[in-house]
Parts: structure tokens; C-alpha cells; sequence
């Protein structure tokens, strides 16, 4: 890639403050910039490195003015990180690895298809009744169960594992490790104090657009689906139980757990090793905080919880700050009951 | 599978309460029922969906009496739950995938050998000097280290690695991506402030009847066996560090840990994302609740335990309850401080 | 392996109490001694079965007075852990399993080297472009993306799998189904509530000497490298996201999390599921307890921190053993209400 400051900015439909003609072979962070380098601007706590950074470019937001003298020439947006993006998809485009076609060995069963435009890697493993869509990147060590359904444009990284049965959309993104249609946790206690296995019949549904992290585990429905909507994003070492629902766009960062049953609206936020209890349903655009663990539906669409016990995130806030001072309200208790 | 509700409710050794006479030929959850199907109600917090659900018939309590009209038939027995669950292993048994026999190539080492009944999938391997049972499914992808014991009636499921010298036990299946002997966590720290590595030269036994979830990581003893005992059912994304031991019929949920040398007693239940301190005892029957952590020894069987640094479920939630009006008590103690 | 105690002391630099001449030919715990076996006592907590233990030697710091009789021989040393670690590591040496050259069928891609001492397991995949040095153990099952460098005496166990463009130093391990390179976290949202992928062009670093555990997952930087710095050990289930920086000499425990960009120093410890949020830096010898939520920059070093939301340990202790006793102080305040 080589283009001057100009032709990105025009690209980025922005307004280029400074030399505009400058050629720019790659991108870089804003602290980490070397010339010829194009970065970016956009959480501000960032902007003291503007001032010092050696990109010959950086992208900015159309409402900012620098503090101070700058070296760099600004290309100024509407939102520098959806404008960042759009660099790196191009970039990305003409530099990541495109892989096509067959490796040996590699496994099909039995009336299985895939459609134009595949790669399927070393030692992967397809197996009986499947129908894979175009343009399907299924890389070394993929597991896919009998009886599955893969849409078009899905890449699914080394080492996932579909089980049988399961049913992915198009433009699926599965990273490496992730487990589809596992074995909902589901026992049964007898008198003896044993536990008997449940048999877990149903599927997993991941509709378009969904991404999955890196080894998380979704698994499959006792009866029926554990359904992962369209446009749903889920990070690494995220525990999906069975019966499940995800919603539509609905953000998952890592280490959060849903248990089973529960339903999640759309668009809604679980922040990291977040945590929701099952047999529930959260309402649309409900945020839930980093480590925070939901006990009970949330009927209120739009509600931003946090805590152990996740409650309003300002009422909450509110009592950890007290709770750090714990100690001063007891003392100051202690002295009121001595007068 | 195609029953009549009456043949069913013989071999669930139920009552019919409507006609008995209809077919079945399927199984739904209560609130996704269509005609043909059976159901089911435990849980009474879907007691609603009864007065509307589609399925044919619902196996309920024999101490249930509907409060509503209701259209579908009653099949009326001891425990719902373990009497649907019966119905399921017997679906389940007709319906699931049963593979069998060796697809290329798979990897058998030297002095190795497994019995009847086998499925060995591609691109599994076995190493060198490991005894295998009969009946035992090797899914495509697995490893299993040198020297390894499995007995019968084994399912290792696609991309489970099983390290050197662990023993498996009868009738246990291993989910997706469950690592099994990985080195315990052990370094020595060095004056320079580096680390050296502790070697790690145990391994992991699991005992009859043990079941673990998908991406769950079992380390390898120092010396010795982490030891996981007959009937145990570890969920996904479980952690059990080196010389751990789980009791009998002991259930963990997902994403929960227990940290080394911690002995956890039989009959126990830690709720997903619970975490336990390394070198304590957990009594027979203890509950550590969701989240909650446990930084000493419970010595009282049937403890149930809840909180950041859990303790006694009911005072816990009351300090919960409480600490959600902190707010309110410092106010308060302020008012009465001017006065 | 078959010495006798004072050879064992004269190894370890340590004395002799007691009888010398017996001989030892395996290493056991100090609660499952049995003769003919050393053990060691490091962590006081188990010194009451320095009384009753049938191991033949046992070793203990060179402080250490026994409080009773003792039948066992002790071998007196500096440090009884490093000591015992030394131990282990000559019998782990001859014991341990050791597997050299290669297993068929496993993949080379093209102009791809690797250096003498190989072992390449079957079903192991290398990449196009990748240069790996000597003495290297790429078990089966790995994947190895194109351009990946692997420095010397490397050890990958099965099923790891190496995004394409990571670097790995020398003397790195690997556990199973750590995933090294994944794509990090990053959408950007969009006008009508969707969100889309902002591609990620960087690559993960780890410096010589690092220790990654099973399952863990690190993601590639979006930009420049995600880094792990020598020397730093990362227990099974711990995520980090792109951009992350973990200092020299780190542990990280099991299931703790970092978010993306954070910094963390030198010589710090993240105990079990303790999780940092995005965008912070946490100076040297920085201790999170386990669970620990840190949501802001540690500037001081040496700070030890714990809680749901982190603060000075002592401090928080003497927090939550307060919140245990809230309906005590709410009561109190009731009563001085009324009067």
C-alpha cells in the first residue's frame, strides 16, 4: 500500500490539515509512529502522544483542535476509529493471508458438499449429511459434525469443533478453540446421591454476522435451540449454556458466562467475566459491568448494572465508595454510642 | 420413535389425566410445543405456558393440579424431570450418532492397544504403551499421551488432549477441548526475581462415571494424582489445579476454579464462576454459591456459602441487601452526628 | 533414579540429620510417604505430618527445629521448595517422556525450516514462511500459521495453535489448546445498532522464557504487537487482549483476564480470575489478589491490592470483615435513631 495523505483522506471523505502529500506506506498506534506511518485519535487520553508522535499522519476527530504545536498533518472525520477501520479493512484486503483450495489429507463424509471457493486445511474433518455454502475457509484441525449447515463467507480458525447437528449462517467468524453444540450441563440427582446423565437433543443456531472468540464454549439445547442471533459478537472464553438466547448486535467481551435458559435482548453489553444467571431474560440494550453478576430478569430496556449482586451502576458506584470507608463509619458509629 | 401417551406414561410408570390414545413422535420444551410432541413441567416458573402450550401431552408432578383449563393431556408421575429425562436417553438411544470402527489415518502407538467396540476417528492418536477398554469413542483429533489408561464405555470427543500416565476410569466422557494432565502451575522464584520451572511429574486420575465439560483444564499432580472421584460432573471452562481432589458425585459448574491441593469433599456443588483457595478442605455437601470465593477451610458438611469472600448464604445476602443502602445509612449517621 | 540421602545432600548442598546411607528411589509428598521415598516441607501447614511421615528423608530449611520426635532423616537446606524443585528436575530428566523426530503424516509449508532436535507429532501443520530453531517439540495436532518464527527449545504441546506472524522466543512452553495470535476484540459500532470488524493487522511477541498454560488465549494486536515479556508465566485460562503488554517475570494465574492496551510492570502477580481493565498500566511487583476487579492505573510499586473493585489489601480486608457484621451496625443505628 502506498498513497499520499490526500488520497486517504479522500478515501476517509475528511479534511486534511497539513501536508497532504506525503506518501504513507503503513499503519501504526499514535506512540509507536515511525514517518511514512499513518495512526490514529480517538480515546483522548491518548493526545499527548500527538504531539511527540512521528506519524506523518493522523486521523482526528472533525470537532478536534490541537493544545499544542504539531508536527504531523491531521486528517479530521467525523469518527477517527470507524475512519481507522476502514483503512485497516483496505490494508487488511491487499495483506492477510487468503488461503484457497484442498491441503492433503483432509476428510469428507458421505454425502457432504461445500461450495466454490473453499480452503479446507490439512487434517480437517468434515463430516456425513453437511452442506457448507461458498467461500468457506475451514483451516487445519477443524471438526465439523455430521448433519451441519454452514452458510457462505464463514472462516472458521485451526482447531474449532462443530459438533453434529449444528447450524451456522453466513458471514460467520468462529477463532480457534471455540466449541459449537457441546453437551448442555444437564443431570439428573437420584435418591443415591449419583447424578444420571440428561441426553441433550437440540442444536446450536449461530445466525449471520456472528464472531465467536477463541476457545469459548456454547453448547447445544436439551430440546430445541441455543440460539445466537445475527450480528452478535462474542469475545475469547465465553460459556454459552444450553437454551440459551442471544440477541441481535448483542456484545459479549471475554470470560463473561450465561447460563442456561436465560434470554438476552438485543444490543445489549456483558463486559468482561461478567456473569448471568439462567432461567432469566435481560431487556433490550441492558449493559451489564465487568465482573458483575445478574440474579434477576432485567425488565427496563437501556439499564446499566454493576456489583457482585449487579445493581444501578451509579447506586453502585455510590456504595463502593462508602464501603471502602467501612471502617471510619463504624468508628464513627462506635463514638455516637459512647455519648 | 412414534408412542402412544398411554404406552409412554407405562414406561414412565405415570398416570394419564385426558386421552391417552394420541401419538407421539417427538420432543419439545412446553413453550415451543406442536402437536405430536410431549413435554414437560417441573420448574414452576413455566407453569404458564401449560394453559397454552401445543404439545400433545406434558408430564407433570402427581402433585400438580393445573389452576387453568388446560387442552393438552396429563401424564402425571413422581419426578417430572427424571421421568423426561428417561424419555430423552430412550430418543436419544434411537437417534444420536453412534460411529464406529477406524477412519484414516489415525496414529497407534507401540505397545498400545484398545478393545471391541471402538470408534477411533481421524487424525487421533494414541501413543506408545496405553491400554484402552472396550466400547470407548475416540473422536477425530484427539490426543492421547504415552503410557495413558482408559477403561469402558469412554467418549473422548473431537480435540481432547489427554497428557502422559493419566488413568481414566469406566463411563466417563470428555467434552470438546478438555485438557487433561497439563503441567500443574509450579515455578520456584529466584533471587534474581526470575522463575524457575517446578517439574511436574504426577498426573491426573478419573475415577468411573466422571464427566467434563468442554475446554475445562485438569493439571497434572507435582507428585501424586489430582484425583477427580467416581460420579463428578465438571461443567465447561472448569480449572482444577495440580493435587486438587473432588469428591464423589461432586458438581462444578462452568468457568468456576479450585486452586492446588485443595480437597473438596463429596457431594458437593460449586456454582459457575466460583473459585476456591489453594491447600483448604471443603466438607461433604458443601454449596459454594455463583461468583463466590472461598479463602479458608469449611468444616461444617451442608454449609452453604455466598459472597465476594464467601460465608453463610442468608447473612450474606442480608449484608448484600444492606450494603445496597449504604447511601442511606451514612446519611443517616451524619444526621445523627450534627445532633 | 537410585541414590543415597547423603548423595541427595551433597546435590542440594544441604545436611544430614539422621541416618545418610539410606536409598532413595522416588520423589512422594510428605502426607503419602512411603520408604524409600524423599519428601520435602516448605508451607508449615503440613509440618504435622513431618511426624508421621514414611518417607525416608525428608527436606526442610535450615531454620527448621523439629517441635516433636521424628523417625525420618532430614536433609537440611537454604530454601526446601527450590531445593525439591532441583530434585525433581534430575528425576524428571530421566523419566520424563522425550520424543524426537517425526510422526507421519505432518505438514511443512513452504520455505519453512526447522532446526536439529526436532519433533514434529502427527498431524502437527507448519505454515509457509516460518523459521524454527533447534531442539524444538511440536507435538500433533499443533498449528502453525504462515511466518511464524519459534526460537530454541521451544516446547508446543498437542492441539496449540499459533496464528500466523507471532514470534516466539527461546525456551518457551506451550500448553495444550492455548491459542497464540487470535484476532482481538475489535467492532466498530455503526449507525443502525450493528457493529462492524475492524481488522487486526498486528501479532503477538513472546520474549524467551515464557510459559503459557492450557486453554489460555492472547490476541494479536490490532496495530504492533501484543507483548509478553521474558521470563513471564501464564497459568491455564488466562486471557489477553490485543495490545496488552505483560512485563518480565509476571505470573498470572488461572481464568485472570487483562483488557485491551493495558501495560502491565515487571515482576507482578495476578492471582486466580483477577481481571485488569483496558487502557491502565500496573508498576512492578504489583500483586492483585484473586477475584480482583482493578479498574484504574497503579502508579506506586509493590501496591497489593484486592476486592471486587481493588484497593489496598489491608484495607479491604478490614472492608469486608466489616460488611459481615452490617446488619449489626444497621441495628445499632436503629437504636440510636430512637433515642
Amino acid at each position: 500500500m502506498e498513497f499520499t495523505i490526500d488520497q486517504i483522506a479522500q478515501l476517509l471523505e475528511g479534511t486534511v490539515e497539513g501536508d497532504g502529500s506525503q506518501v504513507i506506506d503503513t499503519l501504526k498506534k499514535i506512540q509507536e509512529g515511525t514517518p511514512g506511518s499513518i495512526g490514529f485519535l480517538s480515546n483522548l487520553k491518548y493526545e499527548k502522544y500527538l504531539y511527540t508522535t512521528k506519524c506523518s499522519a493522523i486521523i482526528v476527530s472533525e470537532d478536534f483542535t490541537p493544545q499544542k504545536k504539531i508536527t504531523t498533518t491531521l486528517i479530521k472525520v467525523k469518527d477517527p476509529y470507524t475512519a481507522f477501520s476502514k483503512l485497516l479493512e483496505n490494508y487488511a484486503a491487499l495483506t492477510k493471508p487468503n488461503p484457497l483450495g484442498k491441503e492433503e489429507p483432509c476428510y469428507l463424509g458421505e454425502n457432504s458438499t461445500i461450495g466454490e471457493g473453499f480452503y479446507r486445511g490439512a487434517y480437517s474433518y468434515i463430516g456425513k449429511n453437511c452442506t457448507i455454502g461458498e467461500n468457506v475457509k475451514i483451516y487445519p484441525q477443524v471438526y465439523i459434525g455430521d448433519g451441519v449447515t454452514i452458510g457462505n463467507n464463514c472462516v472458521l480458525h485451526s482447531g474449532v469443533k462443530i459438533y453434529s447437528q449444528s447450524k451456522i449462517g453466513n458471514d460467520c467468524e468462529i477463532h480457534s478453540g471455540a466449541i459449537i453444540g457441546s453437551d448442555g450441563f444437564g443431570f439428573s440427582p437420584q435418591a443415591d446421591g449419583t447424578y444420571k446423565n440428561v441426553p441433550q437433543l437440540g442444536n446450536v443456531v449461530l445466525e449471520d454476522n456472528v464472531s465467536i472468540g477463541a476457545n469459548s464454549t456454547i453448547d447445544c439445547a436439551t430440546l430445541g435451540s441455543t440460539l445466537i442471533k445475527k450480528g452478535a459478537k462474542l469475545d475469547n472464553q465465553v460459556q454459552i449454556a444450553h437454551n440459551v438466547t442471544i440477541g441481535e448486535n448483542t456484545v459479549i467481551a471475554s470470560q463473561a458466562g450465561v447460563a442456561g435458559s436465560t434470554i438476552i435482548g438485543k444490543n445489549c453489553v456483558l463486559a468482561g467475566k461478567s456473569s448471568i444467571v439462567g432461567h432469566i431474560e435481560l431487556a433490550d440494550r441492558t449493559i451489564v459491568g465487568g465482573n458483575t453478576g445478574i440474579m434477576k430478569s432485567v425488565n427496563e430496556p437501556g439499564t446499566t448494572l454493576f456489583g457482585f449482586i449487579g445493581f444501578d451502576l451509579k447506586a453502585s458506584l455510590k456504595s463502593y465508595s462508602i464501603f471502602k470507608k467501612l471502617p471510619l463509619l463504624q468508628d464513627k458509629l462506635r463514638e455516637l454510642e459512647k455519648k
